[in-house]
């Protein structure tokens, strides 16, 4: 039997009223017991009165009355609340009430008392959302044992405001399968409940928290939390913030709920900054920023999906099944009318950074044993951010819709010729480097201006089978040939409906029967290339706007609905580097709706992405020169080959070059032998190789080390760990090929004696012709160094030595090195060089001759071998 | 102007004429030329009367005459040729034709003549196709330069002999294109060229060769060379193979090629020998060995369509672009009437060996420079069998139609209760290994009693595109997001000629205008999943028979048609391991034709194949007893628990308890140290991890190695090269986790005061908890070695020893070895003895104690941890 508790607030007539006409609309078959109430009044009616309401309502015969009148009165009931009892025995009873006894007082038994206080009550987030959102969680919770009072605030005077306030509340609607009876109690409830204020100076926080304070007392209410939703620009977020502070927190025992609308910052750094000043004032546990798409029913079922069906997905939700998945957010309007804001975030930041990304975190996540558990949630989630490879410029696609330009210009009162390089659109092609999804390509999608609204997560698994049937010949829906697919319809779309569809060749997923239905599909409909009766198809029973889905989990303290700020800050230090490089990347201008065809398609190459049709001439804006126009450029540095360029194009150019070097040396000899640096200019070359460049001949290349510090090799300070983490462990290098410089011997580290350097001396001649090494690879540091040869010192600028131990001016400061000599014997050396701390450096050695003991770099010279710099734009222009 | 030589046989009078028609009727404006001609009575016409031929023929005016014969006369011709001249300039000229001269002596400036000789010129094969075949080439090659006659044979006497043969030639047809007046005179002249011989007894042979010899001394012809077609039973092939040899062969100068026909053997052993006897009869160039698949015509297109397309297809011809290959010869037909052979045969040596491996060697060979080099292609070709990976029991699903029992009870005489374990469906799974299609699977599928008759080769790419628009917005047939393939058409099935599909989203490719022309398609056909429109469709300008295709190539000397000794042995090399290996396989039965529904659907899951669907248990043959029924036993040997199988599922088992151990041990301490053997046993289980074990913790596993040979790490003898090669170069151990044994310090090898052992042992206790390993394997050799610890010597027995050196009494006799204390230590130990020639040893140490010294494996147990044994049938039972 279960017991539900049902709090009786101070207008408990009504509540009893209102809870009849629930119970039996909802036409359960039930037994109320009233006790102890007190009743004005207008709600004193006779038994007879409410049984001819409720028979009117459930159809049922007067005569069946009695039987139940008997079993219920047979129950000894001695509690102060309103108790609905219901289970199987009882059901035979068709209803019965009950009134006996007073009303209790309010705060006896009560679960405490809430007060929501609403932030920019007028404004357009709230009036189209947030108080029918909170009309809704009194409507879910008003027999929770909680009672509640709502607070609209905004800074416009009190009468006006009120006004304005419940303009507003009167237009609040009940969900469709209520019962118009109990709506009208419960608005008209909920009306009593609400109340306005101006909030505006110290003195109005003051005050409101006093009100508080005096109707908790004089109702006799405990105190359970406040909840203070920041519906208001995020200019006024600190102030705000700093009055709740110290002046609105509720006295202990009771919690605090601040509700925070993004934007959240527009990068990482002014992220930072705005989580640090909420910090200041609130504690993580208090703040609940809102990411409305997290209360979309479709994505909000994707872990309890991923966790109900654990049987089915265990196998296959990796990246040895899943082909590939798409996270699509599509819009048919523009930014008519809200330039001001779309000029400055774009499609990135205003969908991608924060949708498309925390769908792609539920998806991608491990699952926690216990999704419910919102801590784990977050924890699993936090370790998937850690997982994403960073994000280059060409993982993107983007785009402007032909007019937005012009809707800048008239919007934001711009000249004719401004150029916005904000985009409309992108496509973004997401790595996860852990062991479930390496090598899965997610891609994310969104944009204004395009065919059809619709929003989803498609999964699409690989398919493994082969049907010998002829497909003609094959029964419909169950063939291993068709696609196997696992959707999460967001909503709008050919579907109009939230929807988790699945492949019925794949599984028939559990779903939690209260709260989704398989749905009956339209047999015409196609989706996804499929008739959509080759899905299971479910959808919501109760279809429910985000928002009330939000707030109800602000009720319930539920955290995993909402982003933490270490889920914000690592989703911005995900997006941010992206962000920084588009403004070099050329937007394609497409002309909106059904007209882009086919402009906006775009394809995967070699973990890039790229649209897949070019560009038609009469789209092309002629005023649009990006900095990307400025090619890579080649000169002379030192009377040496430069190549020039912004340092991703220097890199890719650069890899390109090694390749090209490596397979004409292979060609040649059969192998290649390639030693490269240590330190961080090289991570990104590494990683550009192990990545773009499939037809590296690695299973020809031995790798050498420049030089190492002294160091176990497992350290990460170790030149080898690096490379290994960020090259060798993702390409195929036989390990017979990988020659680590041998600093660790005999459990010590580049002791002379242990003739670590004359060993690695010896491993070079024996193995490579001559010891002449087919291509150095080397840095610059800003005091001239290269290898670990530095400024003055002679060790191993001349002589005989191949290898050599030498001394850093920086920890850790043992190196070993190889010798300048042995460098210069190279058939070819790199010389890399990246960023603006390089540029003194860059322009002071542009002007000095061969002076190695100044600037050991300037010693590199091979004897009959080729150098070329490579040289970024910040570091030689500064 | 190109200018083709046209030769005029000794019947110069009908060549001429059927070379005016074969001209006009091919309707090309020409110019002919035919100088000293000698022309008979019959063939003498005046001018006019071509005049008028070729205008009825080309319907031209002939009033257009007078220029062209003006245009004609004044070309002066001074040779004894007929010439055939076009070019643009040409082309003005309608046609005109000039006689001069008159017909030269027929032995002067022939190419020689080319006598042919068909073996079984009565049988089915010769009947069906070769006579056809060779009157196709006769009227090909009737103006080649080159003189012919044929000579039918068979066992058969002259008189009855000719009559069967002369029926058959009686029955001989002309394409369709071809004028029914040249036909007509072609095939006249073809019956006078042909002869009937009875080919029996030595005598018959030396007979034939004089006849031959006669005839080219009589009309002063040089011999160009002599083809026999062998249309007989493989039985019969060596008899007449000496006697051609000792008899037949042509004069020097002139060649000999032989042609062979199917079967070549029945696995890799009997293909030897029959490769060893033809051997001593016929040099290599000399044989011609005939898989008719070669003669398809969309399958001979496959590697010029690769070469001339190769901008199209180089950057997409491998893994990174290729999703899947099916290679498929679907048959509605039975084995009725033939079981006699079938049962000899099934499925895999009937179509797999052969036409389907061959077809697979033209998709993933190498590309040779000049694809018509028949050398290079070859060489390519055999280069192709090396790269592929060897069959494994579950490389393959196999299938019998139902009826086939019966049918060979019925046609072989079989007891009721024979069982036939002939599969008569295969689906396999082959993977080549090379950097380009490492990862690709190539499904390999035929069978009897299939729904269908058709051939194809489909070549699906990976789909990287994401569509933006709609998919119902979208424009046909050049959709990104549209399936991607390449389609080799082999014939039959839907389409019923063979074609060349290309998805018109990929590119229209480069075909070759006089031999495929672009065909219209039905606009209703859906082919592959996609309507026939999405596909640029090519198809023969001209069907040809295969046979027709191959007796041209062998009249051409093309050797790539055919299969040479090293490619037919390597096919079997490949095949044989799976034919052994499938009589323990169960086979699926089916119903046939479209009954089988979804029954003989399979799916690839880690590298390996299996049905889509159950086996429904009314088609449960309760007869059906297979030796993998008898699943792996468990049980105790020497007082450890004994894992016991067939040698294929007993490393499979082990490979499953590695895993499970590893996965365990990495959640209990983080990291797993596990030591590997040598030898020969381990490398297919170390091939059964890199394959099967995607969820091996490898990341977290350290290696170490048991034993090794004192060879440097990269000869081939040493067990880290082969474990190097066959697991780590396939998984991702991180370079700091992998332990090879010191043999090789200071360039010397297991030199004692090199201190290898040692340093091997410090590495252990540094790394190794107490020094304990998770998990050693050992192996045991016949004289009851087990690491590198051999029999009669104390060495590593016991004692505080580490690792130690030994010495072996086979080559290399230096080792280097964990000691027994060590391996004792370890938590767990795992032998495995695999094969009968371990069986003896096997016996004998199940009868005897603790023994180190006498056989050192006896030592093993460990002192806190856990013994296995893995011991195969073979090993156990002998």
């Amino acid at each position: 039997m279960s017991v539900l508790r049902w709090m009786v607030d101070k207008k408990g007539q009504t509540v009893i009223h209102t809870s009849l006409s629930l119970l039996l609309t909802k036409g359960t078959t039930c037994l109320i017991l009233l006790a102890h109430l007190t009743i004005d009044q207008r709600t004193c009616r006779t038994l007879s009165h409410w049984r001819r309401e409720i028979c009117a309502l459930e159809g049922c015969g007067e005569d069946k009355f009695p039987a139940a009148f008997a079993t219920a009165v047979s129950v000894k009931v001695q509690c102060s609340w309103v108790y609905l009892l219901s289970s199987k025995m009882l059901r035979r009873v068709l209803c019965a009430v009950l009134f006996v006894g007073a009303l209790p007082s309010l705060a006896e038994g009560s679960q405490g008392h809430i007060s929501v206080v609403l932030l920019g009550a007028t404004g357009d987030l709230a009036k189209k959302y947030l108080w029918q959102g909170l009309f809704q969680l009194y409507m879910d919770q008003v027999s929770s044992g909680h009672s509640f009072t709502f607070h609209g605030a905004a800074l416009t005077a009190l009468e006006p405001g009120q006004r304005l306030m419940f303009d507003v509340l009167k237009k609040l609607a009940c969900p469709p399968d209520e019962a118009p009876n109990r709506c009208a109690v419960l608005k008209d409830q909920f009306l009593k409940l609400s109340q306005y204020h101006q909030l505006k100076t110290a003195e109005n926080y003051t005050a409101l928290n006093r009100e508080i304070e005096t109707l908790l007392r004089q109702e006799g209410l405990k105190e359970a939390g406040r909840i203070f939703y920041f519906s208001v620009p995020p200019f006024a977020y600190t102030e705000i913030a700093r009055h709740i502070n110290s002046s609105c927190r509720p006295p202990p025992g009771a919690w605090l709920r601040v509700v925070l609308e993004k934007p959240f910052g527009h990068d990482l750094e002014s992220a930072q900054q705005l989580a640090a000043e909420l910090t200041s004032f609130f504690r993580e546990e208090e703040m609940f920023r809102v990411d409305h798409y997290l209360g979309k029913q479709a994505v909000a079922h994707i872990l309890p999906f991923r966790d109900q069906n654990r049987q089915f997905l265990d196998p296959i939700w990796n990246r040895h099944h899943v082909e590939r998945v798409e996270i699509v957010l599509k819009e048919t309007v523009d930014a008519r009318g809200r330039t001001s804001f779309y000029e400055q975030y774009g499609v990135i930041r205003d969908v991608l950074q924060n949708h498309l990304t925390e769908v792609l975190m539920f998806l991608t996540m491990e699952l926690p044993a216990n999704v419910s558990r919102a801590e784990e949630v977050l924890q699993c989630k936090l370790q998937a951010f850690q997982s994403l490879r960073g994000l280059e410029k060409n993982s993107a696609v983007l785009g402007q819709y032909q007019a937005y330009a012009s809707q800048v210009q008239e919007e934001l009162q711009k000249a004719q010729d401004y150029i916005s390089t904000t985009p409309t659109f992108a496509g973004v092609l997401v790595h996860s480097d852990n062991l479930r999804w390496e090598g899965v390509p997610f891609l994310l999608t969104s944009g204004k201006a395009l065919d059809e609204r619709v929003g989803y997560v498609r999964v699409l698994f690989k398919n493994r089978a082969y049907c010998t049937q002829s497909e003609t010949l094959r029964d419909a829906g169950h063939s291993q040939c068709k696609a196997k697919q696992i959707i999460f319809y967001i909503g709008h779309g050919a579907l109009n409906t939230p929807a988790v569809l699945v492949s019925r060749n794949l599984f028939r997923p559990v779903m939690p029967e209260g709260s989704w239905r398989e749905a009956v599909g339209r047999s015409d409909l196609h989706i996804f290339g499929q008739p959509l009766s080759d899905y299971y198809v479910y959808s919501p029973v109760k279809e429910r706007d985000a928002y009330s889905v939000l707030i109800s989990n602000i009720y319930h303290g539920r955290k995993d609905f909402f982003i933490t700020t270490e889920n914000l800050l690592a989703s911005w230090a995900f997006w941010t580097p992206l962000l920084d490089s588009i403004s070099y990347q050329p937007l394609r201008l497409y002309p909106g709706g059904v007209e882009n065809q086919h402009l906006l398609d775009f394809e995967m190459v070699s973990g890039e992405v790229a649209f897949t049709v070019a560009e038609p001439a009469e789209l092309l804006n002629p005023n649009r020169l990006m900095p990307s126009d400025y090619r890579t450029i080649q000169s002379k540095y030192r009377q040496s080959p430069l190549v020039s360029a912004w340092s991703e194009d220097l890199i890719s150019q650069l890899a390109s070059d090694m390749e090209k070097t490596a397979r004409r040396t292979v060609a040649r000899s059969g192998q290649f032998h390639l030693a490269l640096s240590g330190g961080s200019s090289p991570v990104v070359l590494f990683q550009r190789l192990a990545r773009h460049h499939y037809a590296f001949p690695w299973k020809h290349t031995h790798i050498w080390l420049v030089d190492e510090r002294c160091v176990p090799l497992t350290d990460t300070e170790s030149n080898f760990f690096s490379l290994h983490n960020h090259l060798l462990q993702n390409v195929r290098v036989p390990y017979f090929n990988v020659h680590p410089m041998p600093v660790h011997l005999n459990q010590r580290l580049c002791v002379e004696e242990d003739r670590g350097a004359e060993l690695y001396a010896k491993e070079i001649v024996a193995l490579v012709a001559n010891a002449s090494f087919d291509l150095v690879l080397l840095g610059v540091g800003s005091d001239g160094h290269t290898a670990s040869l530095f400024p003055r010192s002679d060790n191993g600028l001349e002589g005989a030595q191949a290898v050599v131990l030498t001394e850093s001016p920086v920890k850790p400061h043992q190196r070993m090195s190889l010798s300048l000599p042995l460098i210069n014997k190279a058939r070819q050396v790199f010389v890399l060089v990246l960023g603006k701390g390089k540029h003194d450096i860059t322009t002071l050695l542009s002007r000095v001759g061969h002076e190695p003991r100044k600037w050991p770099v300037s010693g590199v010279s091979p004897s009959s071998g080729q150098l070329v710099w490579y040289v970024d734009y910040e570091a030689l222009l500064g």
